[in-house]
């Protein structure tokens, strides 16, 4: 079964087509200035890839070409359409309504529109994706949506709640929805089976999705109980640009001295903080590195604040879940900075986390990893994310079910 | 010696004599609606209380008043002003300027003023409670300031830099400054001798003051090194009305459904908050407990709420610190409510907190004690605080080395 996966943005769409019978990548690639002029790049596996310009006046126009590329008789993947089997969308919102992946259908479709008010930047973009795969392809083509929210839906009230008026939470479903969902999903499911108990019976995980945009959760017997994006992906950890959790009363400081508008500081809270902010040069963590060894002390800072958070999240989700079997890495940051991961968990024999500096700092890259003490009480695992490939694999499992 | 101390409000003054030889409370009371009609309620030791109607136009009319109520001859507790040897002021925001009480002169009354921006509620009535006294009692009558803010001016950057664009740091003073210190560097300091390291070397100790205003300080070597209130006191914990940490997305999210302003939504997030704005009935916990026994869902929802948010608290300090030695329970909730310390120390034993749950329901009210179990590694430490007592600690203190 193959399976074309599809991230689509206001302006851009990302894809991917799996082999899911050999879990390989046929071909991926993204498309570019939608509405504007136009640009593809893909990149079949075992090819060259290549960039042309394309008219692309729709998110439709950019699947005809995509579709073209995969079938392309010198650099496509696929003899015909028939080979495509499915769809998979990765879908940022799906509120309270969605808690798995789902097969696509008119209901679904009107409970993602009803769900743009949560996510107002992606939802219509992904709806956009979901209707130009149905325009392009047919009707009655497989597609499935795959939400960032669902696996966080089972946190209970107490985790999910905010402690504001009672009406915007019936009102206006203001609550903690929590993202990256699909990550956090696949490597505590992989963490379990490595531990031993495959549906996660009995344990308690820690996930850091560490990278651009980082967030964590406590997953206890299998289940999301807390994380620690909120409403938004804004709440929580600082990030690249994002300022995480900050004291709410400082917006309307911005806003007295400034005369801006909560949404001016907002977006400014979302696109000009957190690493970049504070560093004032880069929300890259790699330049925070470099610049931070050649004595720039903003850089410096700008790590130390995100591993400090990162540690006191680790703290606070073992307390709620009243212990730690296993802590696990991922994201670019999570997967391949082992200075950060040592950082991290320096310190944390108290709690039963204890590191092997040696097996971190041999860690391979792209590999599945223990990199915790023989005798660590709990686990340090690291185990990289793809969170394109869990979307094929769900919607193949959804479409076998059918 | 004999310390009158004063906390200053807006249209309100409380105050508190001490005598400072036998460590007792002579007399305290309350001026109310002052620029409005004005009435005092004087409780002199050992005698009747009363409630008097009289003028108040100013701030100084109520120290005068105050005045007059401590020396009368009938309800008074000393013969006459010069029994009172200093007056000790409670003051909220002393910014990054002051890390410790200082005796008040020109200088240290500019920079509480120049800390309006940062305490635009408090520090102006603070001011205004300083200057009367200083008009009632002459302008070299000794006067201490003691701020909400100094004991936490130890944290290091990483805990008080907020992760937002730098500019708002430096341009603005934008940072954690955290408030109760007086509280917490009390208890903290009582902890320290009951564990036997009176200057708190070699320490760490998570101090817990929860009452309607709620925070928590991680305290290492006898130094705070963070705590969870930040530039306002609005940020942190859920409390009786404030909401604590919440996604800050959430103020433009309200701001575009209800056309409010920032400031209208934090001031909401101030006073229609936390344990109110959960329950919609009460924001006082006893209430919530009532109600919540009664079946009401939302008054059980707020108190799960809040004690989470304290067990996460602990568990994120405790990383912060590396260990912890030391739980200390303090204020109104924190100091009374056993069935609260139960639940905030259930289940913290993975990381050495074990709760003694007969010490904890023998607990009696207003003494020190030590509700861990015996192989407990931390201890658990209920310990009463008394902000207007080191309040006349530090003003007898400075005056004697003056």
């Amino acid at each position: 079964m193959n399976v074309l996966v599809i991230n689509a943005g206001s302006s851009s769409l990302k894809y991917q087509l799996f082999d899911m019978d050999k879990s390989v990548v046929l071909a991926k690639g993204l498309c570019e200035r939608i509405g504007i002029d136009g640009r593809l790049k893909h990149s079949p596996a075992g090819k060259d890839s290549y960039i042309a310009e394309l008219p692309m006046k729709t998110h439709a126009d950019a699947i005809k070409y995509v579709i073209d590329a995969l079938v392309d008789k010198d650099h496509g993947v696929v003899k015909s359409l028939k080979e495509i089997d499915a769809v998979g969308h990765r879908v940022l919102h799906g509120g309270a309504k969605f808690h798995e992946s789902v097969l696509i259908d008119e209901k679904v479709l009107e409970a993602i529109e009803e769900c743009i008010p949560l996510g107002p930047l992606h939802n219509p973009a992904n709806l956009t994706g979901i209707r130009s795969c149905a325009e392009v392809l047919g009707k009655d083509f497989p597609q499935v949506a795959v939400f960032d929210t669902a696996f966080h839906q089972s946190m209970p009230k107490k985790a999910f709640l905010y402690a504001i008026p009672y009406r915007y939470y019936t009102d206006y479903k203001i609550r903690r929805y929590g993202f990256h969902g699909t990550s956090h999903r696949y490597v505590s499911s992989r963490a379990a089976k490595l531990l031993g108990k495959p549906n996660g019976e009995g344990l308690k995980i820690i996930t850091c999705h560490l990278g651009n945009g980082s967030s964590i959760a406590a997953v206890k017997n299998g289940e999301c109980i807390d994380t620690s994006m909120g409403l938004t992906p804004l709440e929580g950890l600082p990030m690249g640009t994002r300022s995480g959790s900050i004291d709410p009363a400082i917006i309307e400081s911005i806003a007295n001295y400034e005369g801006k508008t909560a949404q001016q500081i907002v977006n400014m809270l979302n696109k000009e903080s957190g690493m970049l902010g504070i560093s004032g040069k880069s929300s890259d963590f790699r330049d925070l590195i470099a610049e931070g060894e050649k004595g720039d002390e903003r850089c410096k800072i700008a790590v130390e604040i995100f591993i400090y958070a990162v540690r006191k999240y680790i703290g606070a989700y073992a307390a709620a879940m009243e212990g730690v079997d296993a802590v696990v890495f991922t994201g670019g940051v999570g997967e391949n900075d082992k200075q950060f991961r040592e950082a991290m968990c320096a310190g944390l024999d108290y709690m039963g986390i204890s590191i092997d500096i040696e097996k971190n700092n041999n860690a391979k890259r792209g590999t599945e990893l223990d990199i915790s003490k023989d005798n660590s009480r709990a686990k340090i695992l690291v185990i990289p994310t793809d969170e394109e490939m869990v979307i094929a694999q769900d919607t193949a499992e959804i479409l076998q079910k059918k």
